[in-house]
């Protein structure tokens, strides 16, 4: 096990700052790019992180804190996002982000001995037992995996611009 | 084509911003880790981009503008970093990074009439024939390629960790 709570809240702090300096301020050329239909553009994917800390993390904690395996716990859209009406710009929702994301990680530090209970389990509606320190440790991997998606799909933009280089660029090879 | 110079040029200067976000001051169990043998480290990646300032981008570019296809420009060796003895802590990579980055970034603004020359071409030692928008495009991606890679490696460290969820995170199947 390499997970422990120290180290995952070093991922989850880092990564609004992570995305303020790698999108805040680009040209709307590169924020509207995606990969093609059905897709995410950059900020649609700052959209879903926003909807998982005000739906996800920290309520799934506390759902699986106070119910254990008794009920499952409410399944997460992670297409909520794409319904809501979009009126902030990206800057206004990487702050948004940013505040939410502060928010939970003192209430993930607040919780009193969390160490205690990192093997209780609760009950994923679809992978059934799933523990506390499983939990944690795919928030922080769920950040990288979509700071990750975002270079992918701003690389995109370039697919053809590359050249002969493509070959090189394991990132376009998607 | 989508490649214009402003636009490459937005990525490029905020990938030090972004790398520092992401990893300055992150803990030796994070830095440490890599995708198995063979593979690189974040630091390693970080080596690899200061090699690249040095070496690659500009050197090319200005070799293109002056030698055109008269020759091969010299080949550029990808791994060289990794034979270079290791003084420097992760920050100063960082700041090392960075400084040469803001360099190349000021010379390639300070070119007259870069414009008239992105049909240009050099040849290129694997590839033959490339253009100067080629390798600026390049570069770009260059950069997303690695920012994703770091975030890859890292989440690599919580590979088991995630327990079922591992499903639902692309960045682990790799």
């Amino acid at each position: 096990m390499n997970f422990n709570l120290k180290g995952a809240i070093e991922i989850l702090e880092r990564t609004p700052h992570t995305l303020d300096a790698l999108l805040s301020g680009l040209s709307s050329e590169w924020l509207n790019g995606n990969e093609g239909e059905g897709t995410w553009n950059a900020a649609e994917v700052v959209d879903h992180l926003i909807d998982g800390e005000e739906k996800n993390w920290i309520p799934r904690l506390k759902f699986i804190l106070q119910e254990g395996e008794s009920k499952p716990f409410p399944l997460f859209d992670r297409f909520a996002h794409l319904n809501v009406s979009e009126s902030l710009s990206l800057e206004e929702k990487l702050e948004v982000f940013k505040t939410l994301r502060m928010k939970n990680l003192a209430m993930l530090r607040g919780i009193t001995d969390l160490e205690i209970y990192f093997e209780k389990t609760g009950l994923h509606p679809a992978f059934g037992p799933v523990r506390v320190r499983e939990l944690i440790s795919t928030w922080a991997v769920h950040d990288l995996t979509h700071i990750s998606q975002i270079s992918r799909v701003l690389a995109n933009r370039y697919r053809t611009d590359v050249g002969p280089w493509i070959e090189y660029l394991g990132i376009l090879k998607k």
